[in-house]
């Protein structure tokens, strides 16, 4: 087999790729929002890309941890670990799917598939001690004081008013390994299009037997996405999200778009407090990461911007 | 890389190598079946076999459509193609994680993956027309008839008797091509062991536009598992249920379990009507397809004597 000389990009997705916030999430509604996207993914493939894809999984989880506290009385809820994996399965079947079906149009054979995905993270990890994430429906704080007790949830009060303003928070530990990154370069080997750690991965942790097993937690999807483009050797990790670039003095009159910048720069900005917390701060620390591993450069942009900003022409790229 | 000279076993697994019928279904009952599943799958890996594993979702995907009913004034119900994704993920998660974990205390090092798949269905199936496979909850008559008018099910009365007697059919179609054979095979040639097509695999039929689209059906997972055996150049198809052998005469005094057999004896005896409709008879029908198509053998027999079925010491075994 003649060696693939084409780069290899990690895409990692966000959750408007799959789901808007304004919709119910219907799987129609779903594989819409998956047909715009896909649509980029070709035009990438197209400009001669190998394309490795991640996705979040925040309004798929959610509403199936809302189905499963509505039918509690009959049937048992499943676990966090076990409603990642569901999730996986969900968004991966509905991104395959239709870019098989936007190849099969053009009569490109390309081998598509998801990957069920577990991702390695450590007991010592602090936010163990200080779960960060909220998850799943919202309560009163009688319900939610009532799962402190009978489930062991930590609960916190995440809206100022209304009338449910409480929400069950997990860990959300630092990703350290891709369980099945051999499987996935397997198959990037065999010139596969790979669907890989959605949701961030299905957290799992090492027990004092040396097995690993399924941890109550949610990893950050654009850190586990740095991680799987390290482990598969990506040449480019592409961090897509709702903007065309990074930020710096966001929301202010000197508000300024970032283009190319350095590692240093990127860290410089970061460390200055330009990005927030749970939104720009992880994709940012995650293209840190992805350069200062050796990666050839990181980008953040846009869904429409992608294929530009691969070729140099948009978004944020990060780069040594 | 050296030829990989071991031969290959397509292993589908029943609903109870997951979830007993007497069970809730719980994430910790679910695991406690798959390690005593996988406790067999590392023998039959032990003694020098190449696994594929395929398996049933009827319980998973049922509690699923429960809680999903029970959600669906807060949150859209999923149809049944991404129901069948989602427990792909699930169980097949479960499968990998415990697999994995049995071969790290014996300290080898095996990619083991489960890949999203699905199976392509012809829309001139007489299936479509007749729909046979109950799937979902139980419903008064009442619900039924609402169902059959608001959603367009096809409702059946299941039960003679009770309050709840009727269920949601969905069609059954004959599996006829492993649409991620390709990466599947891949995996295979990788050394690893793959879990696919689970639940039958995830139906999918050809529309006028070469597209391919999910379906509101489900696909028998033994005849799926035939395909997927057939496409990977399996050389063992291994139907693993709840008793030791296929009878004739079953439920008979003259019954008589079936050891070695020719394809022409099992034929006769599946025309003559000595298999159940809904239970041995498709697994027999995919045995015999499966050596019939060109397979060295096809073995039905329960989990337990599974790795001496594969040494020809007990089972029904079915060969040219």
């Amino acid at each position: 087999m003649s060696k693939d000389k084409r780069k290899l990009v990690v895409i990692a997705l966000g959750g408007n790729a799959i789901k808007q916030s304004n919709e119910n999430g219907t799987a129609e509604e779903q594989f819409r929002n998956v047909e715009v996207t896909c649509e980029q993914l070709v035009k990438m493939n197209t400009l001669g890309y190998k394309l490795v894809i991640t996705h979040g999984n925040g309004p798929q989880a959610g509403n199936l941890l809302i189905q499963q506290e509505e039918g509690k009385e009959l049937v048992p809820a499943q676990p966090l670990d076990v409603v990642g994996a569901m999730t996986q399965g969900q968004i991966g079947y509905m991104f395959q799917n239709t870019l098989q079906n936007y190849f099969r149009q053009i009569g490109k054979e390309i081998p598509i598939t998801s990957l069920i995905t577990q991702v390695l993270v450590k007991k010592d990890d602090p936010d163990f001690n200080d779960p960060s994430k909220p998850v799943g429906p919202f309560y009163t704080e009688e319900e939610a004081k009532r799962l402190e007790k009978e489930k062991n949830y930590v609960v916190k009060k995440v809206k100022p008013n209304g009338e449910k303003l409480w929400r069950r928070v997990v860990p959300s530990p630092e990703p350290y390994t891709i369980i099945e990154a051999e499987s996935i370069k397997a198959l990037i080997e065999a010139r596969a299009i790979v669907i890989a750690s959605g949701g961030g991965g299905i957290p799992v942790m090492k027990k004092d037997d040396d097995s690993l097993s399924g941890l109550e937690a949610v990893i950050d999807k654009d850190k586990a996405g740095n991680k799987l483009a390290q482990e598969v050797n990506a040449d480019i990790f592409l961090v897509l999200t709702d903007v065309e670039n990074a930020c710096i003095n966001f929301g202010k009159p000197d508000e300024k778009a970032l283009q190319k910048i350095s590692v240093a720069e990127a860290e410089e900005y970061l460390a200055a407090g330009h990005f927030l917390a749970g939104s720009m701060g992880p994709k940012v620390t995650a293209a840190i990461r992805f350069v200062k591993a050796g990666g050839e450069k990181a980008i953040i942009t846009s869904l429409q911007k992608a294929a530009d900003a691969l070729e140099g022409k948009a978004g944020t790229i990060i780069e040594k």
